[in-house]
């Protein structure tokens, strides 16, 4: 058995992958595949109808938000959310903590004008900024609660009154979060919603045609909401996964469940590169993320060698992002205990051939 | 056995379905679904590479093309194609078949000035205007080859000297095209390419950047023909299912061989519409489509006691768009003759049963 550590796109249970499989030849029973079968057919729609339904039961979502099933990921979103929020002549603030966040904010640039707020850049990204004020007059203030390269992750929305937006990529179904702080919540879904290919877009209505922009249709997130995510041919079977998969953790008991299992996963996980004097970890400590556990070793040599180790015992995709060097085990919902085992046990191998 | 003439997501071969059903457990003696492997992976990279090379080899791009892989269906590209290829201060020219057409130019109208050539909007689009004439100065010339709702078909491109974009959602891979007759190609992959979820762009290089407009990179052409489609995650298994189906058509002797098939089925189908006394075609005879061939009766009454037997027959997906009525069966390239004769036996036995 192969133990996924990937960043995304990543694992998902083992009963959804057996149910998509056995979809693909015969979905529901109606001789037809889930690949062959119209988008406007009553058997899709309750597919779409059930998926917004278990987002909306799991996340606790209030009246008054949309939920929305997009194309093009959380890079679309990058481009969208201007497009939609920000008046020709307004300011958009972003909080900078990695990557991602820097690249919405540079979209964004692209769209109308951008102020950074705060940024931990100064320390390749190994915190998240905490004493920072967004201007009251921004339009509105957008930061990313995972930082999957850099392993940090924002579990307090920061305190401000002004409309938040916030990329929930690689943490969103993994930890309760409020909704109704939020103006809208992006995701894209290969983390742990679903396979790469759609989008989850959770807006408050109010916020509709609120930049006051001419924008195409296909980017206008009312139009998505009034055609319930049937604007246009959605990703069929993205979104039927995705089903699959909220089904799944609504059978585990929902988020609250799901959320103490990763935190028993993260905490068994940090505590032994803590423990362990080989590794260290990346991150400050207050900020860890529990879905990117990222950590390095001393030298290269040394994590060369741990690596094949590692190999050797079937952990995949445990090679940490360039920016970083040495790990990062992404440790997503999907991802059981066995399997977080499976790696301490590997670096107490590895402890004990070379001490 | 069903017959799945739905106008798409639509029928593919039953092998892909097969081979698909299985990557989604393990992909390619991986150990891993396809819905878990990275899309940085080895493996995937190559599923990118053979795809491209498939439809180049198939559809014989020439050097100076580029191909990719986009998500947001042919809708987006209504809007992507303005953005990148028309200037601030110019102009591009429409031409108006129907209602995907009327939404292209509608969209691009939200990004810069467009002019309608001609429209064939006074008789229901029942036929391809043909005497019009492009202004030299036009930015680009836009037109759909295949009206899925009417059933009418651009065979030959419209004379024009103007960079000429083509929308063959629904025809492309059914019949030879001369690629370099043309700036830009797009397709919804949902009809000949593969399953709903991903698009297929194939665009003169030399149109990067040709709009000089400051577009969010998610937009862009060249920033995606650069990263090789992999600008951001791409819509992995739609790709990869397209893949197989690209492969079967290429081991079925390619599109010269698929063409033929898909003349033969059009004729037998055609001849039954004009020969069985219930029955007429909606469209010019001279712009019927092979791809999807609408007909009607003399009253709804009779249609519907028709669409009954056809549901007693097996036959899928055949009731006709709300704008023309009748009935519309799409009869794309992974549809067998067998399934022709199976409407066509329908429609004998129907003609039996009321004369």
């Amino acid at each position: 058995m192969k133990h996924n550590f990937g960043a995304g796109p990543c694992i998902l249970p083992k009963e959804v992958f057996e149910e998509a499989s056995r979809a693909v030849i015969d979905f529901n029973g109606t001789g037809l595949s889930i690949l062959e079968i119209s988008h406007r057919s009553k058997e899709f729609e309750e597919v779409v109808i059930e998926t917004e339904k278990l987002v909306r039961e799991l996340l606790e979502v209030p009246a008054g938000y949309s939920i929305l099933f997009l194309q093009g990921g959380a890079s679309q979103q990058f481009a969208m959310v201007p497009m939609n929020l920000l008046p020709e002549n307004g300011k958009a603030s972003y909080l900078d903590t990695g990557v991602w966040a820097t690249k919405a904010a540079k979209e964004a640039k692209k769209v109308g004008q951008v102020e950074i707020v705060a940024s931990s850049s100064d320390k390749n990204y190994t915190y998240i900024p905490k004493d920072f004020v967004v201007p009251s007059d921004a339009a509105y203030f957008h930061y990313t609660s995972n930082n999957t390269i850099y392993g940090t992750e924002v579990f307090e929305k920061p305190n401000t009154s002004v409309t938040t937006v916030v990329d929930m990529s690689s943490d969103i179904l993994s930890r309760t979060i409020n909704v109704s702080e939020f103006g809208l919540i992006y995701a894209g879904a290969q983390k742990n919603m679903g396979p790469a290919g759609v989008t989850l877009v959770i807006i408050k209505d109010d916020l509709f045609a609120k930049s006051g922009r001419t924008i195409p249709t296909i980017f206008d997130y009312e139009a998505h909401a009034k055609a319930g995510s049937m604007y246009n041919t959605p990703p069929v079977f993205s979104i039927y996964v995705s089903m699959l998969n909220l089904r799944w953790l609504k059978a585990k008991g929902g988020i609250s469940v799901i959320e103490q299992e990763n935190i028993i996963k993260a905490r068994t996980l940090y505590d032994e590169i803590d423990r362990n004097p080989f590794f260290k970890g990346t991150a400050a400590v207050e900020d860890r993320s529990r879905m990117n556990v990222t950590f390095v070793m001393d030298t290269p040599e040394l994590e060369a060698e741990f690596l094949a180790l590692a190999k050797e015992r079937n952990l995949i995709g445990i090679k940490g992002h360039r920016s970083v060097g040495g790990f990062r085990a992404s440790i997503y919902n999907a991802l059981s205990i066995s399997s977080i085992n499976a790696l301490v046990d590997t670096m107490r191998e590895f402890e004990e051939k070379k001490k």
